[in-house]
């Protein structure tokens, strides 16, 4: 079984004991959705390079899978981006209601603390993660973030754009090899992998503007609400091409830096497969 | 400085590091609305009958009332129950916009988690605290009781208004006393504790549908859409005197309950000021 897929199985397996409703129903749809799970998987890569067992990562991978899919539930909504497609089905409001969607999302959010909180990991473990899951998805992270790209039509300088896709991308990324090292028992590097992270998380946003320009919505397997909406992206600001250098440019200084800190064969196979998705 | 006064002042300073966004503004205009902080003030109690200092209990109390803040916003919006006012003021979307009161929503569910991971409380407190708020608060909990809220016209039989109460209303004054109770280092009692709160918010959920009935919108202070949206409560299922009756028992019954337990002289005064509302 893929890690993708076994993902997939654990995650169903954390919901067997909750009360059955159309909110869980809700949230396993979202979460059943075809998804790269690339910030989980790159706890899991994380593990693997300092040869911990993968269980260790799961109730982590989980978590962070669940907060990053409630992010998009809610930013899915007609209020925000209003998107009616995503990870190659409706979007949770469409496929149910905005009610169910906006609750599903809630829900995600909590349980994915709560997958945290009842997890085997010490106390002091899961407020290590929990430390780094509220500092990435709060409002000086991903929710500033998704704040900021709400009124990216007014950004006129690259490093505005940058900034926010470090915050609305880059804190989750940055969350997950953070929560690696964590895991790791690599505690005194983890500054080191969140900024790290960071930075992968903008090159793989400016690599999304780039699809969103090039790809179908049918290849994207989502709306392409940003071309709609206007929004500035760096694409759009910058050109192509310079888009094309600073996101390659970012990711090779992400690989060479993750060379400095350790013999990262899998976090670094994890990056190859971002860069084979194109430019 | 009263202790409700106290509280708000405690919640401005807990986003003093916080970057300054629109977002952290939504979210202080709804704290900052009148409110009898009812949940937070029971900790606050808790605490004063087992001679804890209230220091100890203000991060719980600020999370508590950021939880139960998060999920006045989100049950306001136009999707969920469409109120436009809200604790003497415009609700969050009507001051803001939806964007924005889905994010400060988020954004206080979140902080409500860090308050307390980034609070001096130990590891271990930390999670016994993350613990009560997820139980109470997620889908097996207020989330599950906002959903039935939200098909109430269904409900036919008194039980299953009341098991909505509880999970909607109860879970969370049942996370107040348990909370209590772990500051307090009466880990033994909290399952007892919880329970009991949550007979109490049943109680004063019924109160809130008798105000409902009786109460104008400038007496309730916030809009009466429970009635425009002809939702079942206890008061229509049963009518006016069943409910009051079964208010003042539910009510009678914590009273007891909670002397049995302890000398409760501060939760009881608090309780107490819940029966002056009226009935």
């Amino acid at each position: 079984m893929s890690s993708v897929m076994k993902l997939h199985e654990l995650i169903k397996a954390a919901f067997e004991h909750d009360a059955d409703s159309t909110i869980k129903e809700a949230m396993l749809y979202s979460l059943g959705g075809k998804s790269k799970q690339l910030r989980s998987q790159l706890i899991l890569a994380m593990l693997e390079d300092y040869g911990v067992e993968a269980m260790f990562g799961y109730p982590s991978a989980i978590a962070l899978e669940m907060i990053q899919t409630y992010s998009l539930i809610h930013d899915d909504l007609p209020a925000m981006d209003d998107d009616g497609w995503r990870r190659n089905q409706l979007s949770n409001h469409k496929q149910y209601d905005e009610a169910t969607a906006i609750l599903a999302g809630d829900g995600l959010l909590t349980k994915a603390m709560e997958v945290i909180v009842t997890s085997e990991y010490d106390a002091a473990l899961k407020v290590a993660i929990l430390n780094e899951l509220t500092l990435a998805s709060g409002i000086n992270g991903m929710i500033l973030g998704q704040h900021y790209d709400m009124q990216a039509h007014h950004l006129k300088h690259n490093n505005d754009v940058l900034k926010m896709y470090s915050l609305k991308t880059g804190m989750l990324f940055g969350a997950a090899l953070a929560i690696g090292a964590h895991l790791s028992n690599q505690g005194y590097l983890v500054d080191n992998y969140r900024t790290i992270g960071q930075s992968l998380g903008v090159a793989f946003q400016i690599q999304d503007d780039l699809f969103d320009l090039d790809k179908s919505e049918a290849q994207l397997g989502k709306s392409k609400s940003d071309m709609e909406n206007e929004k500035i992206t760096i694409v759009t600001l910058s050109g192509r091409k310079a888009a094309i250098y600073l996101m390659t440019n970012t990711l090779n200084d992400v690989i060479e830096s993750l060379k400095r800190m350790h013999q990262h064969d899998y976090v670094l196979t994890l990056i190859e497969s971002i860069k084979q998705r194109g430019y």
